[in-house]
């Protein structure tokens, strides 16, 4: 078994993000300049205690809580208010102001933590006897509502945190294949695998506290993804369990043995089943990694050269190209020091072409690879007008790179709305879905910054970040707005909905933009067979019909 | 559109593989080899004559007839005994048995070819209303019994004939994505790509008659699938027609959308729905193509060498390792010319060494990347103790790459069993997996030979070319006993029962042990869901459960 990260299951903060003793600091000229654009901030206003949060008494009934520490032990079966409070919500940005305030939609009557899939099989069985809801809960880290506490028509409601599902169950090293525990997070995973000289290469922004199982439920996409693939690239089996059924589907390279099930489970957010083992295809460990920048001459020019790295298979691992927004915010944050003179050098080396855009890429692998993909991929950005900035800026997104949620936290209790959202589309229609998104976004938000990632041969994914006051009082109808004029746009623009985040609750009116009717029919069809009571994650990924339930 | 390729829908020969006029010559040295194994062959017996075919009246009923010219037009519904005859198998080894003696074990009762999407979708609905199972029908070439006229409980069957469906509808090649109609074949989709410097680069052996649309309803990989991916790597989107539903899923790059349904078409050989158009990825037309041989040491030495390869990105696009069985019988086909001479060299450098191992490997691009590639996965090879052997094994094999079907009509006539069969697994199973199968077809036949291709990170496909003598008036029992020992050897040592072949009616004993019962009961709700009365291919993908039709 792979060793723990040292991440007992409760870790994360209940109103914010990440590890309770990490301190987040905003820098005065990063508050100055956000005060520029959005007026001035409030003073800081901490959380609500943790006494204080509004919690309605546990539902879950004496007789269905023995019943289910039987199954896991007593210890396992959790009602205190903190754990009910770390799983009330995930981390999106409604998420954090419900949570801060107190005031959680809901809460799961009990978190129960089976130790494996024969517990999670059994469990699941007991919650389908008993109408109890059921939601599976990895990382905690969704930020579209995937692990809202939904109770829809039942009568009560768990939490099923898959931590305990922890470590490495078999590793296959000549045909780089792991087969991994479910709620193994991904700096354990790769702590275990780097002992035999390995490693996964999947890096979100919520690396510290994900879970494999939750990656592979949600078909994550990391920053390294261009290069290693993204999550449903490396899984080659996986095993689920459900109220009406267990999936086991090997590893295997490649088959045409049917329809691949293994993607019907993948991205169904634990709507169909508890994904409770994945085969991940690993890797020789990188021995070097290189991050760097570049100034680009204008955000088409840009685009078109990233579409150039990308169709001659040039594409480095990271790959980030900021809009001129994105470009001068970075600019304007990145501190007093050598980078922000790198950065600002480069830009006004730009002057006279309209918008500069800084690119940030990276390399992994063996130094001989690492240095002929970076010679072909730096020459190609040469011709098309890039000037090179050198390693700063590459190491300064680098070191931060896992900050942004922490600063959120920040943000928020500063009267900040801050959030992101990501689309993806083909290389043709890309800088018409970045203009559309960016002038809905526009009429709600002063700042809106987007930079291009995860290159693919036909396309790649938008990421937005939105920078606004919050309109006290206002909070979460303020965000729906927002969240539904960004939704439009990308569905109208030929957008999906959601390149990594997921569908989860907040996606759910442009799901069937994204498959159809007969699409919804079909996983609806499958959730009739794999769960006919509906008590898995209720409430997410599909839409309810009219009059009906989801 | 695309310009057609010449190829109107009927031209095969209905008893045997591909095009009327073209006669395959088997050389005397090449006969003298198989009287030498399998003893005595009989003299080539022609197959029976078209109007001897054994054909029940055609059942379909005057009214639905009717109908279905109302929606495709009266010549495009054909129940003439040609168009019956050619659509009444596909081209398999018992179906060109029961072919060649006139005896098919059914046909359909008409031939019916829309001319699109609307076309396809009306034509189901009018079968659905009237009872009518249909059979999808692209290019015929399944040799799994994938287009075997099948009516199940339905009164009559049709053949869905989509040649008609044919051309590029939308070319984006900035986003290098072609749209296709499904029913257009291999080659005029090249030769259209090929007018804007593009290609698709799907070879499967097949390629001469293959629609793309059959193509990724089977997942089928072809030839150099190892480098362009296979046929569910090259499409990212599609449109399909069921009687319950309509599906289109548009191109994207990536999607955290929920499931990817794709997946589930994919591979559904028709039982699901029937894909009218593909989304495909296509590349720049390669510049030069460059085939060449080496001589391995030894068969698992060869395999790890092919592993490196695939595990350290040098894998060549085509890449091709015969065991020593396969090495001799190429020895000992290849004719008297230069390809013998450099063959035999090669293999006696090997000599000390248990049994040498013919490579052919394959290079496709631009002229410095095609250098680069070669050079590194030559000197890997060369590390693993190759023998370059120069171009002319690639030449001679690329020369014959879609000869070897019409070869077997000239074994078959003279009373011999020629079948291939294929599988895939992980690197750490594959020299097992190897030997278990070779052990149970060598109870069965003389001949048995075999070669890694399509190379993974995780694993490869072993495909096996098995030669017996026909056991006169027990052809097909012999066949099945054979596939059956097969069968069972394949999924008792891990492998998938089929790398590229499909499942189709042959492979349906196994289907239970690729994705276990959970996974039938997944494919039958969604099966459900699409075909409420189970018209589309019955009989094929999901196996019947005990006392029921499939």
């Amino acid at each position: 078994m792979a060793e723990r990260a040292g991440l007992p299951p409760l870790q994360q903060r209940w109103w914010g993000w990440g590890d309770p003793a990490h301190v987040a600091t905003v820098e005065p000229h990063a508050l100055a300049w956000l005060a520029e654009r959005l007026g001035d901030l409030t003073p800081p206003r901490p959380p609500v205690a943790l006494e204080d949060v509004r919690l309605a008494p546990a539902a879950l009934g004496e007789e269905v809580a023995d019943r289910l520490a039987a199954i896991v032990g007593r210890e396992h079966v959790r009602d205190d208010r903190e754990a009910r409070v770390v799983h009330a919500a995930g981390k999106g940005y409604p998420d954090l102001i419900r949570q801060r305030a107190g005031e959680p939609e809901a809460a799961p009557d009990a978190v129960v933590l089976p130790a494996d899939h024969d517990e999670v099989a059994a469990v699941l069985r007991e919650c389908d006897r008993a109408g109890v809801a059921v939601v599976p809960f990895g990382g905690g880290t969704s930020v579209v509502g995937g692990v809202a506490p939904l109770r829809g028509e039942h009568a009560a409601l768990i939490s099923l945190d898959l931590a305990r599902l922890d470590g490495i169950l078999d590793l296959d090293e000549a045909s780089q294949l792991a087969r991994v525990a479910a709620g193994t997070r991904a700096p354990a995973l790769e702590a275990a695998l780097g002992r035999h000289g390995l490693m996964l290469g999947h890096v979100p922004q919520s690396y510290e506290f994900v879970s494999v199982g939750g990656c592979a439920a949600t078909r994550s996409a990391g920053q390294a993804s261009t290069g290693y693939g993204r999550m449903d690239d490396l899984v080659e089996g996986l095993r689920a369990a459900a109220p009406g059924a267990e999936l086991d589907l090997a590893a295997r390279p490649a088959s045409a043995a049917g329809p691949e099930l293994r993607e019907l489970l993948m991205g169904s957010e634990g709507t169909l089943g508890v994904l409770t083992e994945v085969a991940l295809r690993v890797r020789p460990r990188a021995e070097v990694t290189r991050f760097e920048g570049f100034m680009l001459p204008g955000w088409e020019a840009g685009i078109e050269a990233f579409r150039a790295l990308a169709q001659h298979e040039l594409a480095p691992d990271v790959a980030r190209l900021s809009d001129p927004a994105e470009t001068q915010m970075s600019l304007a944050l990145a501190g007093t020091g050598g980078v922000k003179g790198r950065l600002a050098e480069g830009y006004l080396r730009m002057r006279g072409v309209a918008g500069g855009c800084l690119a940030v890429v990276g390399w992994q692998g063996d130094v001989e690879g690492v240095r002929a993909r970076r010679e072909d991929a730096s020459a190609l950005l040469g011709r098309a007008g890039a000037v090179a900035l050198g390693r700063s800026p590459g190491r300064a997104w680098a070191r931060s790179r896992f900050e942004t949620p922490y600063l959120r936290d920040e943000l928020l209790a500063r009267g900040v709305l801050a959030e992101t959202l990501e689309t993806a589309t083909t290389w043709s229609r890309l800088a018409e879905l970045h203009r559309a998104v960016a002038v809905a976004l526009a009429a709600h938000a002063p700042v809106v910054a987007c930079h291009v990632s995860h290159l693919y041969a036909t396309g790649a994914s938008l990421y937005f970040t939105i920078l606004a006051r919050q309109q006290a009082g206002d909070e979460l109808d303020q965000w729906q707005r927002l969240k539904r004029a960004a939704g439009d746009a990308i569905v109208g623009a030929g957008g999906t909905i959601t390149h990594h985040h997921a569908i989860g609750r907040d996606h759910l009116p442009w799901m069937a933009d994204e498959v159809g009717e007969a699409g919804l029919g079909l996983l609806r069809a499958a959730k009739a067979e794999l769960d006919p009571r509906g008590i898995l994650n209720p409430g997410k990924l599909l839409p309810g019909r009219p009059g009906r339930p989801a």
